[in-house]
C-alpha cells in the first residue's frame, strides 16, 4: 500500500460520522486533506495509509460532524441578559429597540466576534446569521474561520445600518458582490417576516434572492400576534401569504414555524420549504412549541437554531438538542418523541440540508469539507457510555468540546482558540456592555 | 479593629449572597470558620477583618450559595443512556428492572461515588436521595463531603436490597441510627409511591418518619397512570390518599406533582407539603408539566431535582433551572412566569427550605454553613455581565463552576475534585458499564 500525505489527522477513542450509533467506529479517525476529509476509518487503517506532520488524539475522544445553528442574530450576544422575563413588546419597545438604535458598525463587528467566539467553544462549525450590519457580521466570521449564511435583515421602516429601504437593496447587492465565490461565506436574502415587510419588499427580495440562486430567510408564523396581524391585513396566515407571492419553495428557510397547522404543514412540504426550530427562543418569549414531529413526519427536513443570545440566552447547540429531543415528548404526551438520533441529524445534516449543503458538510465523509470537532468523553456526565447519539442529545454540553475544525483549519485546540484571540474579544465587550448599561441609564 | 483569624477565604468579582440581584456585592469575599460563614462583604472589608492561610481569590469569579437537588436516584447514574426514548413501562420492564435486579452494595457504592463527582463538578453541593442499598449511598456520601438527606426505599415487593419488607423497616432504622447526629447525613422515610405501597406501608413509614422527627419524601401524581391507578384501587387521587391517611404535612416531601388540579394545590398549600419539582425527568418521560407556578402562588415553597440520571440524563442543575424558567413561559404562554430571581431562589433557598434547612444553607450570611461555589464569569457565554440571576439561570452551565466549598470543606479546586479520586471512579465506572451491556445481552 502507498502511503499519501495528509495535512493533519485527528483521532479518537470514537468516531460518529453521522447521527447513527450503528455507524459508530471505535478507536477512529479521520485524515483531512487542505479543506476536505481524505479518508476516514479506524485509526490503525488511516495512520498505516497516511503519513503527518499533524496528528491530534484524544484519548476517550469523540469525533463527531461539527453542529449546524440554521438561525442566529450573532451581533445580540452583546444584549445577553440585558432584560430577561418581559413582555415580548416591553423587551423590544422598552429595552432591544433603544439599544439596536446605538448601533455602531464597530459594536457589531465585536458583539459578532463575542458570539463566534461562544460558537466554536460550544461545538458549532456553521450557522445562518440574519441581522444588520452584516458586511461586519461577515468581517468577523471570516476572522473566525468559520462557515455561514449571512443575510442582511431588511423591513419596510428604514434601518440603523442602511436607512431607507432603496439602500438596503443595494447593500444586499454589495454583500453578494463582496463574497462571490468565497470558500466560508454565503450571502442569503433575509426579508424579516410578514409582519414587518409589505408583498413587494417580500416579492423583490425573492427576485434578489432567484437572481443569486441564495437562500430567502425569513422569520414564519412565529407567534400568535404574527398570524393575527396577517389575517387582519391579508386576510390568510403567513403561510398563506407567502404562497400566494409565490415565495414558498426549496430554498425559502423559515424560522420559527410555530403557529402551522396540518394544511399548512402539508403545503410547506410539498413546496420543500425548510424549517429553523428555534425551541428555547419560543420557550422564553413564550411562542408555542412547533409542530415539529408532524413537520418531520410530512417529510419537511428541519433544522436546529439558537435564535440570538437575547432571547435564547445563549448559543449552545447541545442545550438546544437537550431541549429539542425532551419538549416533543411532553408536548405530545410520547416519550418516542422525536429520539436522540433524530434530533442530532436535525442538528448535523438535517441542518446542512435546510441550507442546501448536504453535499458538502453535516456528516464525515469521504471527498466532505473538513468540519468536525472533537468531544472528551472521560467526565463523570459521561460516562459508561452505552450509545453516543443519547451522550450527545441529553448529557453533553457545548463545554465538552475540545477541538473544532472547520474547511480543515484548526480553530480550536484543547479549547484555546486558534482563530480568534478571546481574552481581547471578552475585555473589549465587557467595555461594550458598560457603555451600554451607561447610555440606557441616561 | 482587631484582626480575626479565618481558616478559609473565597474572594471573587462577585457574590451574590442569595437569588437577588439587588444583594450582588462587587469584589466580594466570604471568611469561613471551621464549618461556618465568619463574615461576608467587600473583599477590601473582610482582608482588613480577617488573616488567613488560604485565601483563594478568582478574578472574574462568582461566588453563590451551593446548589440544593431536592430529588435524586444517585446510584442511577451507571444506567445513564442505556436505554432512551422508551414508552415508560418499556423502559423499567425491558430495562432498567433487569439491571436492578443484578445490583450489588459495590456497583452502588461506585454509581454513587460517580453521581456525586457530577453533582460536585456542576454546583451542587447539596441533595435528597431515594434509592436502594442507601447505607452505601451514605458511605459514598460521606466520602465526597457533599450534604445530603437520605433515605432508602419501600414499597411493598421484595427489595434487591433488603428483601422482604419487614426487613426493610429494621434497615431504615438501623440508617437512623448509624447517622444520627451527623453533621452533613440526614436519614429520610421514604414510601415509594402511593401505587406501589400499601395504606399501611405509607401509614408505618409516616410514624418512622415522626418518631425521628424526619422528612417523609414520595413520588406523588407524577403522571396520569399514577392518578387512574389510585382512583380504581382507593376512589380518590394520590394527595386525597395520603390525605385520608394523614400524610399531608409540613415534612412532606412530595416529588413531580405534575397532576395536580387547584383544589389539591389548595390543600397542599394549608398542610405545608413541601415540592420537588423535576421538570427534564417529566418531560423525557412525557409525564407532563408540573402547576409550579400555580403552586408558588398558593404559597407552596418548591424546589428543583434532577430525579436520576437515568430519566434526564444529567443531575446539573444549571441545566434544570434553564429548563425550568423557560417550560412555564410556554406552558402558560406568559414570559413574565419563573423568572431568573425566582427560579435561582427554588434552586438554592426553596430546596433548602423543602429540606427543612433554610436556617442553615440555601444562602450565603453569618452563622450559616459554608455550601459555596465559585463560578468564571470570563467566558464568552456569560460576557458582558448586566444581570447575576439572569446569566445563572439562562447562560451558566454546570462546567462553569471553578470551585466548591461544603461545610467549610473544600472539595473542588480549579475544576479538580480534592474529596474523590474521579480518575479511578471513572475508570471503575466504564468496567461496571462493561458488565451491565455484558449481562444484558445474556
Amino acid at each position: 500500500m502507498t502511503t499519501q500525505r495528509a495535512d493533519t489527522i485527528i483521532s479518537g477513542s470514537y468516531l460518529i460520522p453521522d447521527s447513527r450509533q450503528k455507524n459508530v467506529i471505535n478507536n477512529g479517525a479521520v485524515a483531512v486533506s487542505k479543506d476536505s476529509i481524505a479518508a476516514i476509518g479506524t485509526s490503525e487503517d488511516i495512520l498505516a495509509q497516511f503519513t503527518t506532520e499533524r496528528h491530534i488524539h484524544t484519548d476517550h475522544g469523540l469525533i463527531m460532524p461539527g453542529l449546524v445553528n440554521t438561525h442566529t442574530h450573532a451581533p445580540m450576544a452583546c444584549f445577553r441578559g440585558l432584560a430577561d422575563d418581559l413582555p415580548l413588546m416591553t423587551w423590544l419597545e422598552k429595552h432591544i429597540f433603544p439599544v439596536e438604535a446605538r448601533w455602531t458598525p464597530e459594536m457589531i463587528y465585536h458583539s459578532t466576534l463575542l458570539s463566534l467566539a461562544e460558537m466554536i467553544k460550544s461545538g458549532t462549525t456553521s450557522f445562518c446569521d440574519m441581522y444588520l450590519f452584516s458586511k461586519e457580521v461577515a468581517r468577523a466570521t471570516v476572522e473566525s474561520g468559520m462557515r455561514a449564511w449571512i443575510g442582511e435583515v431588511l423591513y419596510d421602516f428604514p434601518s440603523p445600518c442602511y436607512g431607507d429601504l432603496e439602500n438596503g437593496f443595494s447593500y444586499v447587492e454589495e454583500l453578494f458582490g463582496l463574497y462571490s465565490g468565497h470558500s466560508l461565506i454565503s450571502i442569503t436574502a433575509d426579508p424579516h417576516s410578514v409582519y414587518t415587510c409589505s408583498p413587494e419588499l417580500l416579492t423583490r427580495l425573492g427576485k434578489v434572492a432567484q437572481s443569486h440562486d441564495s437562500l430567502y430567510a425569513i422569520h414564519l408564523s412565529e407567534n400568535e400576534a404574527e398570524v393575527n396581524t396577517c389575517k387582519e391585513r391579508y386576510n390568510c396566515s403567513p403561510v398563506d401569504h407567502l404562497e400566494r407571492l409565490g415565495l414558498l419553495g426549496p430554498k425559502t428557510l423559515a424560522a420559527h414555524c410555530v403557529m402551522l397547522d396540518d394544511r399548512e404543514i402539508a403545503l410547506m412540504a410539498e413546496r420543500g420549504v425548510k424549517v429553523s426550530h428555534c425551541q428555547e427562543s419560543n420557550m422564553k418569549l413564550a411562542s408555542g412549541t412547533a409542530p415539529v414531529v408532524k413537520m418531520i413526519e410530512a417529510g419537511i427536513e428541519v433544522g436546529i437554531g439558537t435564535d440570538g443570545a437575547a432571547s435564547n440566552n445563549d448559543v449552545d447547540m447541545f442545550g438546544e438538542m437537550n431541549t429539542v429531543a425532551k419538549i416533543h415528548k411532553v408536548a405530545r404526551m410520547d416519550p418516542t418523541a422525536m429520539g436522540a438520533e433524530q434530533t442530532l441529524h436535525a442538528a448535523t445534516l438535517g441542518g446542512a440540508t435546510t441550507l442546501g449543503a448536504s453535499d458538502h458538510i453535516g456528516t464525515l465523509a469521504v471527498g466532505k469539507k473538513a468540519d468536525m470537532i472533537v468531544l472528551n468523553m472521560n467526565q463523570p456526565h459521561l460516562t459508561p457510555l452505552y450509545n453516543i447519539p443519547s451522550h450527545l442529545v441529553y448529557a453533553a454540553r457545548g463545554s465538552d468540546v475540545i477541538h473544532s475544525i472547520i474547511n480543515g483549519r484548526i480553530v480550536m485546540e484543547d479549547r484555546v482558540l486558534q482563530s480568534l484571540d478571546e481574552e481581547q474579544i471578552l475585555a473589549r465587550m465587557r467595555e461594550i456592555g458598560q457603555n451600554i448599561v451607561r447610555h440606557g441609564k441616561d
